[in-house]
């Protein structure tokens, strides 16, 4: 097979994120679950924003930041997602493309405003977020390039394209062009709430083979196989003979196949101050390690340190090089 | 005298910062001025922000900085400065607002668009302003209400209002309402090619007692009198017998008068991120020591405090509560 234009695409919801400092009786005043993304409409948005502190704007929207992440490590990388042609629109287009990531998705020229996400960040580092999606769930089937997908050796997709009605069919149109031109599909969960509202569907694409590689956090996989107990949900998840791979926070990640599972610490840090961002940045390590051969464990180191290096600042997209983090931590990535 | 309903009232151009990290060669190529403020127009603007990378988006501004610096310290605080009715004004005007700081100046319906500042900053932590003034154009005398300079015990203007030329207007007159109600005015001299464009003036401002208190780093102070030697510009600023601060980034401050000059070492940091906003923090954290009293020297450290909270991390509001922060380093601000 020659060698493919793009190493990975993803396809997502654009959002850009607004993000405060917020004590942690703000969230109980707004009745928001810490540490998770909840819808919230226009109006609600509004309101949400009128009570946080003052606020950082930046680029967001989970796929998108890996595939920053992505090509932060030097790793040829694309991406689709749904904007208004507005300021924020704008914006995002603008930091997108200058990371130097193929972005070509047209812009919305009336309908409702790019999608913004609140992000509340309390003491302890944690992230609550709460989603307008906007011109998001204006994306659909036809804003899938079919050359673009084929020419990608890996599609990656978010578990929140669930979320806007018309971005599921782009989901599963993808996939089925990546699939048909043999490369692989690659979906994180994206939030233990969202795997609540579409366990099933979720299931499903795992066990039709429709995704070949499954990114979870801790939470999220626990929601899947709606269980308390990890040891019990890991082992689920080893029976699906997928790729899966699990982060754990603190406590590092795991590989998990059929017949192997890799325990890899977490990278250490000085100072955590913003969580946003953090499984993003480690599915942008691990699959940079992958599409350029990287053993599972060595992708999973590098996924940490992508993940250590975003939640030590606000904002969910790396301020250094990876590919320099990469090579100072002694995982320089093979060309 | 009643106690007045505001500590510190600030009057400066209102901004919006779009922050990126840049290498060196990036600002050799667009022939900027390290560590400076440059004024371009609304085209220069477009271009330089196609030059730049993934930015973050915070609400900015020199005084405006200064004053929600204050309000962080639990001072009384209000501010003037003029937007549009945009996106960015909007944003800005919820920021300062949610900082506790009164603000209520009108918004332009019409005009230019709210300024913005893309600042470059450097590997080295060291910041390169590019300001395009937009709505600032339009601050004038109309805008300076005469009951709120009256009701404020300190007026901080800065001296970046010299390059929107309405504003100049707005300055003097505000500072006439301030000292006939018995008032003090600082200025802080903002920028070393700033002071160049108006060193007369600046000078006359001085020598006129139309302020009482100026704050300047050494860079303006040797620009002001227009010599190399630091300490020959000292001498120059202790005959003017105001009270003068002077700061010196890592080698601390000094308070000069005309009889006593008190030297007091920087904060120590642990990593130097972003310095924009340094200068501004540094006069939040002198004056909210000024205005509840505290000897000038721990007026100092509480500057020196503020400084080293905001150089830690991208752009050039606090992100922690600063009368906390005084509190944990035995400087508590008496009420």
């Amino acid at each position: 097979m020659a060698e493919q234009k793009f190493e990975v695409l993803g396809l997502g919801n654009a959002i850009v994120d607004v993000i405060a400092a917020a004590e942690d009786d703000l969230l109980e005043r707004e009745n928001l679950n810490k540490g998770s993304m909840t819808l919230v409409d226009e109006q609600g948005a509004a309101l949400l924003y009128e009570a946080m502190g003052s606020t950082t704007i930046t680029s967001g929207g989970s796929a998108a930041n890996t595939i920053v992440g992505l090509a932060s490590f030097g790793i040829r990388s694309a991406f689709i997602g749904k904007l208004r042609s507005d300021d924020a629109g704008h914006a995002f287009s603008h930091d997108i493309r200058s990371s130097g990531v193929h972005f070509e998705t047209p812009f919305a020229v009336d309908g409702p405003a790019t999608a913004r996400c609140l992000i509340l960040v309390t003491p302890d580092g944690e992230r609550t977020m709460n989603t307008y999606l906007g011109a998001c769930q204006n994306l659909g089937p036809d804003d899938v390039d079919e050359n673009l997908v084929r020419s990608a050796s890996v599609l990656y997709l978010e578990g929140y394209l669930w979320d806007p009605p018309a971005a599921k069919q782009a989901f599963v149109k993808a996939a089925g062009i990546a699939h048909a031109a043999g490369n692989r599909v690659a979906l994180t969960l994206s939030d233990p709430f969202c795997v609540d509202r579409y366990r099933d569907e979720f299931l499903d694409l795992i066990r039709t083979k429709t995704v070949d590689i499954v990114f979870a956090n801790q939470h999220e996989l626990r929601s899947l196989y709606q269980t308390a107990d990890f040891e019990t949900a890991v082992n689920a998840f080893r029976e699906e003979n997928i790729l899966g791979i699990v982060t754990r926070s603190e406590h590092g990640s795991m590989v998990v196949t059929r017949d192997e599972t890799w325990s890899v610490p977490a990278s250490p840090i000085e100072r955590l101050v913003d969580t946003t961002g953090a499984g993003d940045l480690f599915a942008a390590g691990f699959l940079a390690g992958l599409v350029r051969g990287c053993e599972l464990k060595d992708a999973a180191r590098l996924g940490g340190l992508a993940a250590a290096e975003v939640i030590q600042h606000y904002g969910a997209r790396p301020l250094v090089r990876l590919d320099d983090l990469a090579a100072e931590n002694g995982l320089a990535l093979p060309l």
